[in-house]
């Protein structure tokens, strides 16, 4: 069965998109520890990170690179930090996370909320920005 | 001035090293959140890890990767993950943390004590392990 991220991927379940590539997809995690949180995935479907290919392990850091320079410009922040745990979505992603102190970086503290229009202008904005530079 | 990691790159600091190759190096994390905790640092002095060029962007992963799989092979866990803060040392690095659940990836909780011939029978076998699989 098609994880939910292959799901999004395909547009059965609608996200707030950020850009992709032939291998991979960044959109906006909706339950955000950071203005900005965003999961980069790759279009194949692999539950481990470390389990993927050498070749998609090789393209996934310069993707996941230019994903954190557009939200860099568009959410102020210290830099953008990285996690990979995987242990609730059998479909390997990348956690790209605003940070500004050691606590920016913590699953274990409550989400933020945003609404709709929020999540929109955020992804907006950050999509723009990936597109002015990178496309 | 050298990083803390580039003295511990050159040997002029001690570490529990597990392996390197020309462009990585990575030894057990001395405040670990996880036994088996381990940094994987480029030799490459660079603040930001996504300020790194996209050739040593390409290759890290493809090591972590390596470096995982014999950290799992020694120390029981669901899977490897990893994490990039980067606000304490101004040297990039990656941290890879034996998981089982949500709460052992977080950098809030208070760090593990280990004795110095345990950090050195943890990184030995590590260490070893690799050397089988990969050297």
């Amino acid at each position: 069965m098609a994880t939910i991220f292959s799901k999004i991927i395909k547009g059965d379940i609608p996200c707030y998109k950020i850009a992709e590539d032939e291998n991979f997809f960044a959109f906006l995690d909706i339950n955000p520890i950071a203005k900005g949180h965003t999961l980069v995935v790759p279009k194949i479907e692999v539950d481990n990170f470390f389990h993927l290919d050498d070749t998609i392990l090789m393209s996934y850091m310069p993707f996941c690179k230019k994903v954190s320079i557009a939200i860099e410009k568009v959410v102020p922040c210290n830099r953008v930090g990285m996690s990979v745990i995987g242990l609730e979505v059998p479909h390997a992603h990348v956690h790209l996370i605003p940070l500004n102190n050691m606590g920016d970086a913590s699953f274990s503290k409550k989400k933020l909320e945003f609404s709709k229009e929020e999540f929109q202008e955020i992804s907006n904005a950050i999509a723009k920005q990936f597109q002015i530079d990178f496309l």
